[in-house]
C-alpha cells in the first residue's frame, strides 16, 4: 500500500454499501476446511441448510471425497464457477493461502473464522494488518477474522457458527454485534419474542468491514427500519457520529447496548478487543446528542428495536392504557412516572363509549381495567369491552399513543373463535389509525408457536412484559424527541483562527481572546504599579479583586494569586505589592482589577478534547455540584445555543437557575449565549485546541460574566 | 360483635396459620353456583383438575342435577359430609345466606369470588362488614371477596379462577397478591423459568384473611423458603414490620412489589383499593430497615425470589465469573458495578487450573470467558472448562460466590452424553461446596420442556439472563446486609415522659427538653433585658446571635426574629430592642442569646409521625442539599446509633463530611449519638409527639450542637 490515506480508501470501498449487499446476499457458499469433526462446520452446515440457502452448498476439503453429505474439493481453485461466498475455516496460518485460493476462483466475499489475530497482542496485529492487505490486493469483501457469520434470513443466507433455532422470523430489525457469542442469545430473544430479523451479523475483527460499515449498508437496506447494535468499542467515532445522523434523519433508530459504561466494564472490554475506552460520560452525551438509543441489557435492546420497527414511534407523551388488571395498572403507573410519560384523563366522550360496555361497578379511567368481568359470561358483548376502549382512545385527541394490553394463549384456547373476534378487532383498529398502538404482554415470556401464528396472521407485534415494554416506550419517546430538534451540523464553526500555540495563556490575552467571540466577561484592567491600580479600583468601583496575571500561574487561587473583596485603597495596595511580586516570580504580565460580583450563581462552562469525539462542552454549576455531585452537563461541538439552554435544564441543580432558594431567576437564554460564544471561541482554535473554560461564569438575572478565563492550547504538530 | 377489639380478635383466630393450613391444603372442594356457563367456574373446576385434587369435587346448583361431568347437590344442606373448602361464585346478594349454608353443613373454609363489596365504595364497606360478622360468627376462614383463589401446588389444591397451565412445578417460593389478575401472569412467569411454587394465593378483599396472615402463615410453611408479594397497600403497618423482622430473624426473605411509588402509580392503586398510601420515601426506608427486598416488576420479583428459593444468599460481595462470550462478560461487569459487586483477580493457583484446560491464547482472568474453541472439537477434555473453571472458583477462597453460565438446549442435543456429562459436573460441583452458585443464561427465555428435566435432574436453577440476574443477586447481597445488622427491638425506646401538650414549644423550653436527653446544644442564655443580652453576649464571646423566643413563632428567621453576627454591644443593643418588641407581640418569653457558630457544617435531623409507620427520623444536609435534591435518609424509630451513622453515609453529600471541598472530617460517631439522643426525646414525647427537629445542627470535627431546636406536640387525645 502506498500509504495510511489509500489503504483507507481501498479498505472502504471493499466495505461499501454495495460489496456488503452481494456479502450478505450469496446464493452460493464454499466451506473452506469443512470437517465433519469441526463443531463451527456442523453448525455453519446446519444453519444455512435451516435458512434455505438457494444456491450450492461447496465443501472444500484436502482429503475427504464428500463432506456434510456433498462432493467436496480439494480447493476453492477446483471450482468450476465461483461461489458467492467463501466461509474460511482453516487455522489462523493457512487463511492467507486460502484467501490467494479464493481470489484465483473469482471469489469477491469471504468470511474468516480463525482467531490468533488482534485480539491476541503485536504479534497478531501485524498478522492482521497482512491478512487485510492480502484481502485489499485480492479485492476480497472480507468479514472478520475471527468471525462467526451472519444470519439473513430475508435472503435465505445464514453462514453462521452457532446453533440456529428455527423458525428463523425476518422482520424490520437489522442487529450488529462486536462479539460473536452473543449472537446465540440475541438470536433466542428475538425467536422468543417474534421480533422479526433482517440481517444479524457478528463482526469479529473489522479487519475489513467495520460495524460502520453495516450500520452504512443497513441505513441503504429497505428491509430493515430499526438498528440494534451491540458494542464494545466505537472505533472510528466521527463516522460514526455522521452514520448517527443520517440515521436520525432517515428515521431510521440506532438502538446501541454500549458496554464500558463502568471502570469493571471497560475492564472487560479491553480484555477481549484491545480497543480504546473513552469516557464514558462522553459517549453517553454523544449517543443522546445524536439520537442514538442507549440501553443496558439484551433483552432491552431488542425490545426497543422491536418496538421501533414494527411501531411508528409515538411523537408526544400521553398515553393511553388498556388492561385487564387492576395490578397491572398500578405497575404501568408507577414505571410511566419514571420515563416522564403521562397519563391523563380521557375524554367524556371516551369515558361513555367505554362505561357503555363495561358493567357499572367498574371506573372507567386511565389506566383503565377492563376488568376480568367478562369471563363470566364470555359470550356477552362485553367481551369486546378491550376492542371498543381501543377504539375510543384512537379517537380521543387527548391521547398520542396506546399501551394495550394483549393476552396471548400458548395454545389454541376452547372457542377460538373469541380469540379470532378479539384479534381481528384489534387489528382492524389498528388499521384504521396513525396513532401508534404499544400491545404488550403482563410479562416477559415466549410466544409460543401457536401465538406467533396468531400475531403473524393480524398483523401485531407485542413487547414482552410491562418493564421492558415501559422501557422500550421511554426509549422511543426519547428518539422522538431526538429527532424533533434540529441537528447542528458540522460545517456551522466558527473560521479557524490562526494563535500562538503551545501551553497556557495569560489571563489578560484569554480574556481577550473570548470577548473577540462575544463572551461577555467582567471588566478589567492590567496594571503594573499599586498607584494604577488604585485608579483603576477607583474607576470600577469598590469592593474589587485583584488577581496575578501570568500564563504559568494556571492555579492562581492554589498559589495564592487573587485577593478577594478588597474595600479600599489600602487593601488594593497591599494586595498589589503581594501579587505583584509573585507574578515577577513566574513571569507575569501584571495584576488584573475587576470589580467584585458577590451575589448570584456561580456557573462554570469549558471545552476540552475527547480522545475519541474531540471537543467537547461541559456546563454546569459550581461548588458542591461539580466537587461532589459531578453534576455536569456534556455535548460533543457544535452544540447550537438551544441546546445549549437544553443542558442547563439537565442539571440537577436546574432548580437554582429557575429561583430556587430565593435566587433571581436567571436568563437562561443569555446564559446560553455566551457559552455558545465561549464554545465558538475554543472551535475557532481548530487544532490548536486544548482546553478553554470560563470558571466562574457569573450570574445574576440576565447579567452574565466571566470572571475568569483559562486557555490552554497545543504544540504545532502536536495533534494536527 | 362487642367491640372492635373482640371482632378484630375473632377475625384473628379465623386467620391463624393453623386455620390457614387447613384453607389451603382442601381434600375436597364444593363450587357453589357451579354452571358450566360462567368461564371463573370452568376455569375452577379446570384447576382443581389439572392440579389433581385428592378427594372430592362437589358442584352446588339449584337447578341443574349434573355440572361439569359430576352429579350436583342443591345446597351445601344437601352434603351428607362437609367439605373441606367451598368457593362460592354465587352473585353478590346471594354470598351471605351460602355462607349460613356452608356453616350449617359444617365446612370451615369458604372462598368468595364475588365482587360489589369494599372496592366499590361506602355501601359495598358496609355489605363487606356484615360478610365478615357473618364469617366469625359462623366461625368460617373466608378468603376475599373479590377474590380469584389459590394455587397449593405441594397439596394439589388449586381453587383457581384463571386458567392454569401445566405443569405446576412445587417449589419454594411462597406468593401473596394484592390483585387477582396477576395472578396468572405470575404464574406463567414462574412457569416458563422453572421457578417452584409451594403457595400462590390471590387476596381479594382481605374482609377475614389478611396478606399478613398470610405471610404469617407461610413464616411456618416448611415448603416455603421465600415470600414473594405484590402489595397495593401495606394495611397494618406495625404488624407487617413485626413480621418482617421475624421473617429475616428466620433467614426467610420477603421480595416485595410495593406499587404506589409514584403519585401517579399511588393514583391508579387508590382505585383498586380505596386504601390509604402512605409516603413513599418512608415505606421504602422501612421496608429496606427491615430487610424486606424492594423490586420494580413483575420478572424481578420472581427472580429474586427463585434466587432466594433456590441458593443461599451470598454473604459477600466478591464475585466469581464464568461465561462462553465476551460479551456477556462485558455487560455483567458493568451491570456488576451498577450493584456494588465485586469481580476480583483470581487466586494465581486459580488461573493455574484454568490455564492448563483453555488454549493458550485465552485469557484467564474474572470475568472469565472460557470462549467457544471448545466448538472446534467438542470431545476434548477442553470442552469440560466450564466444570474445571466452577471448580476451581469453589476453591478460591478470595471468591464468594460465582456467578456462572449455563448453556440449557431447548432441545435434546445431537449427542445428549456431551450435555449429561456437563451437567452432572456441575451438579457434582454445586454438591462439593456451601459457596452460593448462581446458574444463569444470557438472555430471558422460556426454559424449555426439555432444559426443564435436565435442571430438574440435576437440581439446578438458573436464573433467567444477565440483567435480572445480577439484580438478583445485588437484591440477595442487600438481603444479607440486612441480616448482618442488629434489628432494633421495638422495646428499646426510652420511657414516656409526661409533658405539656398541644401545639409548639419556645425555642428554650425545647432546648431544655432536647438536652435532657443528651442532645448537645450550643450555650444560651434566655434575657429579658438590654443589659442582661449584652452581659450575656459579653460570658459567651462575640460575635453571638439573638433570636426571639416565643412559641408562637415557629418561622423566625421568616418573622425576621434572629439577628446573626452581632460583633459588639451596640449591635447587640439594637437588636435586643427589635427582638424583644417583636416577642411581645407573640407572648414571647425574652431573646436567647448564643455565640455565632459560623464554619463547619449543617446538618438537620428531625423526627415526624407518619401516618402508617409513626415516628420517622429524616437526617439531611441543610442548604442544596435538603432544598434542591431532598437528600434525606429516613428510618422508623427505633433507630440504634450505628444504623445512624449508615443513614449519614447514605447521603448524596456524605463525601462532605468525610472532608471534602476543605472541610474538617466529621465526627460521624458524634454525630450519629447526638442524633440517637434526638431521636430518645422524641420518643419520650410517646403520643405527644408531633415533631422535633433540630436545624441546624452544626457540625465541625468532632464539635456537634443544635443550634435551633423546634417541638411540637399534639393535644391530649389527638392521636392517643
Amino acid at each position: 500500500m502506498d500509504s495510511n490515506l489509500d489503504r483507507e480508501l481501498a479498505r472502504a470501498r471493499l466495505a461499501a454499501p454495495d460489496r456488503l449487499r452481494a456479502l450478505f446476499a450469496p446464493s452460493s457458499v464454499a466451506l473452506v476446511g469443512a470437517s465433519e469433526g469441526s463443531g463451527w462446520a456442523r453448525f455453519i452446515v446446519e444453519s444455512l441448510r435451516t435458512a434455505g440457502l438457494p444456491g450450492r452448498l461447496v465443501p472444500v476439503h484436502r482429503r475427504n471425497p464428500t463432506a456434510f453429505g456433498e462432493p467436496t474439493v480439494a480447493s476453492l481453485r477446483d471450482l468450476d464457477d465461483p461461489v458467492d461466498l467463501a466461509f474460511v475455516m482453516v487455522p489462523t496460518d493457512a487463511v492467507e493461502s486460502v484467501l490467494d485460493d479464493a481470489a484465483e476462483a473469482g471469489i469477491r466475499n469471504v468470511i474468516v473464522l480463525a482467531s490468533g489475530f488482534a485480539e491476541i497482542g503485536d504479534e497478531g496485529r501485524e498478522r492482521e494488518r497482512r491478512l487485510a492487505d492480502v484481502a485489499i490486493d485480492h479485492d476480497l469483501t472480507l468479514l472478520g477474522p475471527n468471525c462467526l457469520g451472519y444470519v439473513n434470513s430475508h435472503a435465505k443466507a445464514a453462514p453462521f457458527g452457532l446453533h440456529l433455532v428455527p423458525p428463523l422470523q425476518s422482520g424490520p430489525v437489522g442487529i450488529v454485534l462486536q462479539s460473536g457469542a452473543l449472537a446465540s442469545a440475541v438470536m433466542q430473544f428475538t425467536r422468543s419474542r417474534a421480533i422479526g430479523v433482517s440481517l444479524l451479523t457478528s463482526m469479529g475483527n473489522e479487519a475489513i468491514v467495520t460495524a460502520a460499515d453495516v450500520i452504512e449498508y443497513l441505513l441503504g437496506d429497505e428491509d430493515t427500519r430499526v438498528i440494534a447494535l451491540f458494542l464494545e468499542s466505537i472505533r472510528d467515532p466521527a463516522r460514526f457520529v455522521a452514520l448517527a445522523d443520517r440515521a436520525l434523519a432517515a428515521g431510521k433508530p440506532l438502538v446501541a447496548l454500549k458496554v464500558g459504561r463502568t471502570p469493571a466494564g471497560q475492564a472487560a472490554a479491553l480484555a477481549h478487543t484491545g480497543a480504546v475506552a473513552g469516557d464514558d460520560a462522553v459517549v453517553a452525551a454523544v449517543l443522546r446528542q445524536h439520537g442514538v438509543v442507549r440501553v443496558d441489557s439484551l433483552e432491552e435492546l431488542l425490545t426497543t428495536a422491536g418496538l421501533l420497527g414494527y411501531v411508528r414511534a409515538p411523537e408526544g407523551r400521553r398515553m393511553g392504557v388498556v388492561t385487564a388488571s387492576g395490578g397491572a395498572c398500578d405497575i404501568i403507573a408507577d414505571r410511566s412516572a419514571d420515563e416522564d410519560i403521562e397519563i391523563p384523563d380521557f375524554a367524556p366522550a371516551t369515558v361513555d363509549r367505554i362505561a357503555a360496555v363495561l358493567p357499572s361497578f367498574a371506573a372507567v379511567r386511565n389506566p383503565l381495567d377492563i376488568t376480568g368481568f367478562v369471563l363470566a359470561d364470555p359470550k356477552a358483548a362485553a367481551s369486546d369491552a378491550g376492542v371498543v376502549a381501543l377504539n375510543a382512545l384512537i379517537d380521543d385527541p387527548g391521547i398520542d399513543f396506546i399501551f394495550n394490553a394483549v393476552a396471548l394463549p400458548a395454545a389454541p384456547p376452547p372457542d377460538p373463535s373469541l380469540l379470532q373476534r378479539r384479534m381481528d378487532g384489534v387489528a382492524a383498529a389498528q388499521r384504521r389509525t396513525d396513532k401508534p398502538i404499544v400491545h404488550f404482554t403482563n410479562v416477559c415470556t415466549d410466544v409460543s408457536p401457536f401465538a406467533r401464528g396468531v400475531l403473524a396472521e393480524h398483523g401485531l407485534h407485542v413487547l414482552g412484559g410491562i418493564e421492558l415494554g415501559i422501557r422500550a416506550v421511554g426509549h422511543a419517546l426519547a428518539w422522538s424527541d431526538a429527532r424533533s430538534r434540529p441537528v447542528a451540523s458540522p460545517g456551522q464553526g466558527p473560521a479557524l483562527v490562526e494563535v500562538r500555540r503551545g501551553g497556557p495563556w495569560s489571563e489578560a490575552a484569554a480574556r481577550e481572546f473570548v470577548a473577540g467571540f462575544g463572551v461577555p466577561v467582567v471588566p478589567a484592567e492590567l496594571v503594573t504599579s499599586a498607584a494604577a491600580a488604585v485608579a483603576a479600583a477607583d474607576r470600577l468601583g469598590y469592593p474589587v479583586v485583584l488577581k496575578v496575571c501570568a500564563a504559568a500561574l494556571t492555579h492562581k487561587s492554589d498559589a495564592g494569586g487573587v485577593a478577594l473583596g478588597l474595600a479600599d485603597e489600602a487593601a488594593v495596595r497591599a494586595a498589589f505589592v503581594r501579587l505583584e511580586a509573585l507574578g515577577r516570580d513566574h513571569d507575569g504580565e501584571g495584576v488584573l482589577v475587576s470589580p467584585l460580583r458577590d451575589k448570584g450563581i456561580e456557573l462554570f462552562a469549558g471545552v476540552r478534547i475527547d480522545p475519541a469525539f474531540g471537543p467537547v462542552l461541559a456546563v454546569g454549576l459550581g461548588g458542591v455540584w461539580i466537587e461532589i455531585l459531578g453534576d455536569v452537563s456534556l455535548r460533543a461541538l457544535p452544540v447550537p445555543a438551544d441546546e445549549i439552554e437544553r443542558m442547563l435544564g439537565e442539571l440537577r441543580g436546574a432548580a437554582l437557575l429557575r429561583g430556587a432558594r430565593g435566587e433571581v431567576p436567571v436568563d437562561v437564554a443569555a446564559v446560553a449565549k455566551a457559552v455558545a460564544a465561549l464554545a465558538d471561541a475554543a472551535a475557532a482554535l481548530g487544532p490548536g485546541l486544548a482546553a478553554v473554560e470560563v470558571n466562574p461564569l457569573w450570574v445574576r438575572g440576565a447579567e452574565v460574566e466571566a470572571l475568569d478565563v483559562l486557555m490552554v492550547t497545543k504544540e504545532q504538530g502536536d495533534g494536527d
